[in-house]
């Protein structure tokens, strides 16, 4: 398939380098500052010049979306609310007919309903395994269990946060202490506070929600963010992981999501549980009926891992 | 769909009893001495029949074969070298152009080639998730990623042998005496020679092999059991799990399946790895390209657990 990549960061760029690995072809690459579209695209010259001069190319971002294109792929930064640009990226892709696959995590949290409603007057289909878990092929697995069959879904979903916990309940460091090590390693943003707040885990938890509730008819509308509870990482001090250790126990910022509603907040776990994972892993944990538990657990996040995720979605469309 | 159940033990009776919650109709269920076919089949009278008589009815099992299905669910028991009598059921059935989703490891892991024959000369399709840890979407995962991006699949894929290897190093009993309470729970068989000396695993980490193996052109043919290096547990002593535990380490019985070969063998490993599940759970750690390492662990066996695997491959099959 022509693949139309919009976001140029650490996503968009991994999927513009893989693509032909997978047996796509990138046909526009755009950032925010500029868009540089064609057949047979040097990819590595395109994000080459991106490294040297901060932007793709010449032409207007929004030329990308007039290109000739059969899947938008929407990797531009999450926001929240409006979701925009995102959201208008993804209705200008319905409008035309084409299939979107999202990275990013804003329409589907924040406006589900809208975006359901842009694919179904579109031939085009939307798929957002990108947006939950990373290379952990969540979603999918929730939609080949059945949603209507799930009935929660909770884990570990952010790999920053899940670090830092690890890492405190490990070397019994204090929060600021391993959040600047995880800043030096790469793995905390120098603006870390929407993961460790929990709003990353929340929203991913949303999405969730969201697909386990349009399966059910007995309940209306979807959720976003404004309808979790969360509650983040950033005020646990070292003395609670301390008393937890002597009880056998350590703590991990928990997301769980079910039809109903969404929670995301340290919990209390065994040491050695299933739940907690170490480092920046991430775990979802699926509730099924006749099936039990299942856990799926790997790399939540990274370049290759999420564009991973996009390429599988990619894969997962009907043919043209 | 219309299923017609071959095989009436523990995974064909409850394919039966949950077809209707996935919005399938039974139309006949056989066993080894006998059959009830019939539109609106009451599947709890037939199976209470089996109960009290020993059989599901008073037709020859093979009428089943030629009765109006759309799916064959092949649940016979597995048996090796020619894989029959599963084989056959298989092949009159792709014969009649109709689908055929097995639970019996046999013909996929025994005659992989002629079963993918007989497929490609059929109008139907050919699924076998159920043949592979129960519950867990192993297969499925491993053709969602892309058989070809997977380098390696391995795993406890034994419940048997993993509930008495973890109870062994939990309580320090020796073999025999796990052995016995295993199977005073229902957790081993009163021969319990499957799955304790690895063939069980063996045939699954066959079947992944193949899996493996068709997607690679540079490799011809397919596996079989006689191709697999197979050692179980039944000579385990209890010192060599103490003599781990000193060292922070337990054993279990591990399968692993690449492209080129199959081994499955008591190995030593870190105490509280995640290959280290106990009771009677598999996991199942797919090695993938750029997504990395994915774990899927849950319930491995089971009627229920075992029948969802059936219906959801039923549930994946292409429509009418």
């Amino acid at each position: 398939m022509r693949l139309a990549v919009m976001g140029a960061g650490a996503v968009g760029r991994a999927v513009a380098t893989l693509a032909g690995e997978y047996g796509h072809e990138v046909i526009g690459i755009a950032d925010s500052s500029g868009a540089t579209l064609g057949e047979a695209l040097d990819v590595d010259a395109v994000l080459d010049r991106k490294t040297r001069t901060g932007s793709v190319g010449d032409d207007e971002p929004e030329t990308l979306l007039d290109a000739e294109y059969d899947v938008l792929v929407e990797a531009t930064p999450t926001t929240l609310g409006d979701a925009e640009p995102g959201f208008s990226h993804a209705v200008a892709a319905f409008e035309r007919d084409r299939h979107v696959v999202l990275a990013n995590k804003g329409p589907v949290a924040e406006r589900y309903e809208d975006l359901r409603a842009a694919e179904a007057a579109s031939a085009g289909e939307l798929r957002f395994e990108a947006t939950v878990a990373g290379a952990i092929p969540a979603v999918h697995t929730v939609e080949d269990v059945g949603p209507a069959r799930v009935e929660t879904v909770r884990g570990v979903l952010n790999g920053t946060a899940n670090f830092v916990l690890s890492r405190m309940a490990a070397e019994g460091l204090e929060y600021d202490h391993v959040l600047a090590e995880a800043q030096e390693l790469g793995v905390a943003e120098a603006d870390p506070s929407f993961d460790v707040q929990g709003t990353d885990a929340a929203l991913k938890c949303v999405i969730i929600a969201n697909v386990l509730r349009e399966a059910r008819d007995d309940l209306e509308g979807s959720l976003s963010l404004a309808d979790a509870a969360v509650s983040g990482i950033d005020e646990l001090p070292a003395s609670a992981l301390e008393l937890a250790a002597n009880d056998g126990r350590t703590v991990r910022l928990i997301g769980e999501a079910s039809p109903e509603r969404v929670r995301v907040g340290p919990r209390l776990l065994p040491e050695n549980g299933t739940l907690a994972v170490t480092g920046t892993q991430n775990i979802v944990q699926v509730e099924t009926g006749h099936a039990g538990r299942l856990n799926l657990s790997g790399r939540g996040a990274g370049g290759p891992e999420t564009a991973s995720a996009v390429l599988s979605d990619v894969g997962r469309l009907s043919p043209n």
